[in-house]
């Protein structure tokens, strides 16, 4: 079998998230696998390194499929460019080994969350962040991302209920900066749960408005219950920046 | 009377350009007039330093209306804020000389017009850049640029065949830049004709493109036929970026 990885990017802001579901097209996935099985007349099943919300972007999504056909790179790329929607673009196509799977095999994810602070908003990149015009504390928001990162059983952050496996992940980095009017967060980890990074900001800026303290975030963790932590920030200031591999 | 002077920016993908025709309020100027005239709670006029076209943008468009009451500036860029469509601003307010005019007396201009030059979209930008994936020599471009800078009669740029008006003008700057996949051009000068910078980047595009020659620009400018110059290249690249006053 020849199996190919696909570098994606996507405004999210039309599509009903990453995810194809059952008969709903206005997904991404949904939109590159209807143009794949259109090129090779088959039907064609993409796999991405992870779903990401409806109205969330991605400037560094990693897919592959699986195909008997022996294909071209370079043909792949421009056929997906030419044929999808022009908020969806294919920035690289490589034939990768058989067993490489951009899900089971991503090692590290980084996403950024942006935020603009200011009553006026920003009409060239409104649709990439949230705007949100209250006054936000930076330094209070650094001091609890301490507590934040390093591994810990995120349960608290899951906002799946019935999530049975291991809500453990380990957070490498949660970096935040003002940028003129922006506010932006890094989040690198070897893995996210269900709107794990929309409840992170929520909860981080709960405590850049002195809604909470610091070091109550070792509470949050502790209690293992979506209650605990802060409310979900909205999806359009989310993309998914890089998948990492071994 | 007082006046006050507005800056304004906007992402015209959805627009019908900055002037409002007859009953046709999807413009910005309707836009802007519609808010106002509730606050104000009578009809208000405002005037622009220029027209924008359909599908362009703006970073730095200035207006200005004249107005019997007394009002706090401040309080009309929250109330426009708060009302106008998410991708039209007002940056500030200010209040000015009674005989201030914002198209009257703009003394310069400066437009962008940004080309996305890959076959690969640009997922977050394309609302503001021209995709175009040929290849252009931008040497070519710089050395035709030399030409159609000064001071000249620029008729043959001019998209309005019945102007009776005089048709010189004087361009100080056409900057040319590479910058990664993008082309980018930057215009100054005391005044442009109706699709000027437009018919300015086409005629450079071909330029770009070896389908003219740099010297050629001398006998385009003779010419002073709108036929003489290159395409129009596509609204949706071009930017108001900055407009000065003495």
């Amino acid at each position: 079998m020849n199996n190919y990885k696909l570098w994606i990017q996507y405004d999210g802001t039309r599509y009903e998230g990453w995810q194809r579901q059952g008969n709903t097209e206005n997904t991404i996935q949904g939109k590159i696998e209807a143009v794949l099985s259109r090129m090779l007349e088959q039907p064609v099943e993409i796999h991405g390194s992870g779903r990401t919300d409806a109205g969330a972007h991605a400037k560094g999504q990693i897919a592959n499929f699986w195909c008997e056909k022996n294909l071209k790179p370079q043909k792949v790329k421009d056929y997906l460019n030419q044929y999808l929607p022009q908020d969806i673009a294919v920035l690289g196509v490589q034939e990768a080994d058989e067993r490489f799977h951009s899900r089971l095999n991503a090692a590290r994810k980084t996403y950024v969350y942006r935020i603009w602070n200011n009553t006026v908003p920003n009409v060239f990149e409104n649709r990439f962040m949230w705007q949100m015009a209250e006054n936000v504390d930076i330094q209070l928001m650094q001091l609890a991302a301490v507590y934040l990162m390093g591994e810990h059983d995120y349960r608290s952050f899951c906002a799946n209920k019935r999530m049975k496996k291991s809500t453990v992940r380990r957070v490498e980095r949660i970096q935040i900066e003002k940028l003129g009017d922006e506010i932006r967060f890094t989040f690198t980890g070897n893995g996210f749960l269900y709107n794990m990074v929309r409840i992170l900001v929520g909860t981080l800026i709960e405590v850049g408005t002195s809604k909470r303290t610091p070091d109550s975030m070792i509470e949050v963790i502790e209690q293992r219950e979506r209650i605990a932590a802060g409310f979900t920030a909205p999806a359009q200031g989310l993309c998914l920046t890089e998948v990492e591999y071994e």
